[in-house]
């Protein structure tokens, strides 16, 4: 029994994007916008997901601008914490889920945790890099603080990418229709699809294209 | 500007699976089978799944045992490690990607770390649950190492969802086809979609099946 396979990273990886480029459609996207789409096909395996992705106009160059500046990067779930590249975090991410309160808070409110845990991410908000990737209910609370206190710091980019059958694509739209009117610049996925792998994977283009390695 | 949306996490998970049997075609699967299936579309937000995933005979049966006696859980990537959920693992899930001497022999044989990776499994391959949700190079090795050996001990099932545009369609068919030859059990994804999250929660799903926690 043998199996003929690619074993070098650096041929998988080329011949990855390669494929990404003739199987996707990125006529939508500029240079910038097209090296995040391509690394969200490439983390769901999936070409069809470029027809979703939504940029909104200066999104791609706030998101470089704060991490090339060490802004905090807020995320809702730890796998997505996870899925950032190490090696080009400036700072590492912060996941307030399992802080301390929030299931106290969850709890005594009736809502879900991760939407309580954003009691924790006031005081990082401003020029912040925002990353959902699990809970409709994080982006929905997320824009109901920046809509309800316009002295609320905005976050200089929010990657929303929440996934599911219960609010996903609602928040997402959400996002997608406020942007404008709440000041934010954002990158999001419409429809059900979406998730850590995927929010992590926009957030890691951003950071590559900061260290010029594009594909 | 107002939100209308579900904050009440029973409810979310309640009304996220009842619209995943609506939405999902899971006519293939028995009882135990379904339950993985449906976890697997909730991770993804995405029902067309159902159509590629496939398992052998005594799959679940064997992955429940496995996990009920706490057999080593050998995962390919440490975000999927921190997809399983912790509360209901009997033991930690081991990674090695990022062991000792990994990098080193994966430079010497101008191969993937993640396939280099998998010396650090042989003792710990026999009865184990092994999960690959990111390296096809990973499930191809453990492949090659199987039919290399047949000494080497069996996994007790084998969750095989890598995902990608190089090798990661055809490990999961060489898995699929392979796996009675080898004397493995499998749950896998055909095609090239796939990922951390799909695979965690193939495993999730058998540990909630352990509890009696059933949608």
């Amino acid at each position: 029994m043998e199996f003929d396979y690619e074993i070098d990273p650096h041929a998988i990886e080329r011949n990855s994007f390669a494929m990404i480029r003739e199987l996707a459609d990125l006529s939508a996207f500029d240079a910038g916008q097209a090296q995040v789409a391509m690394r969200v096909i490439h983390s769901a395996g999936d070409p069809a997901l470029a027809a979703q992705l939504r940029f909104s106009a200066c999104a791609c160059d706030a998101g470089r601008r704060a991490l090339a500046a060490q802004a905090p990067i807020l995320c809702d779930v730890e796998m997505l914490k996870q899925g950032l590249t190490k090696r080009m975090l400036a700072r590492p991410a912060q996941c307030f889920l399992n802080a301390d309160g929030v299931s106290a808070i969850a709890q005594a409110r009736g809502e879900t945790r991760s939407m309580a845990a954003l009691e924790f991410w006031r005081p990082h908000l401003a020029g912040s890099v925002v990353i959902i990737g699990n809970a409709p209910t994080a982006l929905f609370r997320l824009l109901e603080m920046l809509a309800g206190d316009p002295s609320l710091g905005r976050p200089a980019l929010v990657i929303g990418i929440p996934v599911g059958f219960v609010g996903a694509a609602e928040s997402k739209q959400a996002l997608w229709d406020c942007h404008q009117t709440l000041g934010l610049e954002c990158i999001t996925l419409l429809g059900r699809q979406g998730g850590s792998a995927i929010a992590a994977s926009v957030c890691n283009a951003l950071l590559r294209c900061n260290r010029g390695e594009l594909y």
